[in-house]
């Protein structure tokens, strides 16, 4: 691939004990000139499916570059690294546990998959081989692995080509829509506590009904919500459903925690029914409906 | 206005999720060369006022850049984006609720403000039209902005001029001096508890006296507190009054939080009244004058 | 020395409040077009041995740079601010409390030691003398020093010569190898809970073998735990030691906390001792040794 002047860096190290800078020290090191961009680093612990969100909602938005994440339990294990090649241009590299394949798709398709050789990565970034450790590949492989792919590196003298079918996927979160309504999987919850379901928008048909959103599984009473576009159009405690900046469904209080009142975290699934009594904008009941 | 070639960014999104990364992404892909340097991501959320205060006190110690800021709980109402040109030569591009006008001060003043349009801005960004989300404009509108503004782009391609005069402004933070001392709001509790208040340190004329320090509308009793430049002139356990790094009167325990110890927060007001026996150094008391 | 275009920058300021920021916007000021990579700015609040770890083990994998770090209880002080530059072409910029030591040694060595004199750096950088704060020296004499060395600023034209042998050291932390195994003190706790020792793996001839972990001073019962290369190999429960990506001693849970397990922090010293009958791998139990 031609050479690309950003390399951007997500992964779950956290910025404490300078592990992220490791990381782009290395990069420093044998790519000089290149930028590293940070997407985020307190990707929850092992949490592969939420560094996977991120990565593909956001490596859409940048020019063609190098995308190192490393969402990792496995390090060390018999889990390969990859580099991935984009019909966009772009490569994307990591462990093969599913992290890269939705930014994969994102970024226009597989063009070609390649499985990192640590003694040639080590070899052609000039690095000392034999040091790679076992617990942090981040540093040891991927790192230098992206920085050779950013100074136009051919992928093929980093490894050997595998076939993109055989790599590991992540179930997709749950969702189903029916006539009523849909049940859907909390796939984010916000710093100001807005909750996202793997929803399309389009696909409720929300039209401007209220729906009563229940928490699938918890013996807790159901909560009315109106279909609102922006925050401001909720009255303090009102919940309301809206479409959220990635198309998606989500839920929000005006300056309060939607995920707070719900008692939800990701994973959860909720329920979303069409009111049968809602033919249009009504007035809403902060509160549950009891 | 002429190219810059740094745009900093302060917002309250949090690096959780990608939204960060999503607008450097934006500006990436319309400025390529363009550096973003991240000020503050994690503002309290929607606290318009922590995050007026941090740009006012740090974008004059940038060259002329780009400003661009985004604490904007009226996302998608009917507050108004701005971008406002500053005598110095910067660019501020944020919402128009009182964020951006005390940097504007801070740097010289405004010479021009401007009204955003939407769809002028991701025209000439070359971003599909219509796709403005409603609750992400730091994404879809801001961060275009700033990109267009820092590679020259003249404001007046962007949208229609605004009288700076009728611009959203923050009441300021209460300060009351008298003979006796000063009634002053917190305006900032720092990492390590120090807090800092709405007084410029030259207005106490603080001598070399002690003071005591009353947490204003609490029936809790006075503390004693005692002039000094460093941290290091305090015992353990005793509090301090000094000029911090902003030219105003903060509040300090050498080693712990004096935010803790005074049992406050941002927006708390604090009565200063000299000590009456305070002619010079004393002995301080660590704990409350009984 | 030469001019670099990179500054690492290490603190204790954390993000909040602009804090950061005003340093990297003053050497944007004064040096334009070099990079600050940020290490950690998250340090705990004073801790000079954390940073000075951080320091030691990230400065190396760098491209020769300057290293601007600043975790200064002692500003205002006596304590006097330093730039040393190493035998590899390094430069470090902070207080001589113990912070820069460690990570001078990693990079070859001391070449040369300057005691700063404010009134010069200033100078040089084209910033008002005598605007020196008594609480901020990261933004007033340490940043601009940084910068001016990354422009290629001979340090003897920022302050004088010293003795590096006269410069505050911090003490080593604790470590004690004997036949049966060793005390070592906690130096590092990860995001993960990961526990490292001041031990280096190498010192520990650990074998095939268990050993049984014990938390010096408390009545606590020991640990057993075994010895493995990869998280991946211990199930869910069981406590293992592995050489850690720096070549130390760790202590890892797999999917959990080691020092939750433990209740242990940073400091806490640890007892390995080999386990008796621990003649080649066996089953470890979960949970104490009863």
């Amino acid at each position: 691939m031609s050479g690309v002047d950003i390399i951007t860096f997500t992964s779950d190290f956290g910025w404490g004990g300078g592990y992220v800078a490791a990381c782009e020290a290395t990069v420093a090191t044998i790519a000089r000139g290149v930028r590293v961009l940070h997407v985020w680093h307190e990707v929850p612990a092992g949490d592969v499916s939420a560094g996977a969100l991120t990565l593909q909602r956001v490596t859409p938005l940048f020019p063609p570059a190098v995308h190192l994440a490393v969402v990792d339990p496995g390090v060390g294990t018999v889990r390969r690294p990859l580099a991935l090649v984009t019909a966009r241009g772009d490569a994307l590299v990591g462990p093969d546990n599913g992290l890269l394949l939705d930014a994969a798709e994102a970024l226009g398709g597989i063009k070609s998959a390649w499985l990192l050789q640590p003694a040639r990565v080590r070899q052609q970034a000039g690095l000392p081989d034999g040091k790679v450790s076992f617990t942090f590949h981040g540093r040891d492989l991927f790192a230098p692995a992206a920085a050779l792919l950013a100074t136009a590196s051919d992928p093929s003298s980093l490894g050997s080509a595998v076939d993109p079918a055989g790599l590991v996927r992540l179930a997709p979160p749950f969702a189903e829509v029916s006539g009523e309504g849909a049940v859907a999987e909390v796939i984010e919850i916000d710093r100001f506590g807005n909750v996202g379901l793997a929803l399309p928008f389009a696909l409720l048909s929300p039209g401007e009904g209220d729906f009563s959103v229940e928490v699938v599984g918890e013996d807790l009473p159901d909560w009315n919500a109106r279909v609102v576009k922006t925050y401001g159009e909720l009255r303090a405690g009102d919940l309301g459903i809206f479409c959220d900046s990635w198309g998606q469904v989500a839920l929000a209080l005006n300056g309060a925690s939607a995920a707070e009142l719900l008692l939800i975290e990701r994973g959860t699934r909720l329920r979303l029914a069409r009111a049968p009594s809602s033919h249009g904008p009504r007035g809403t009941e902060s509160g549950p409906d009891a």
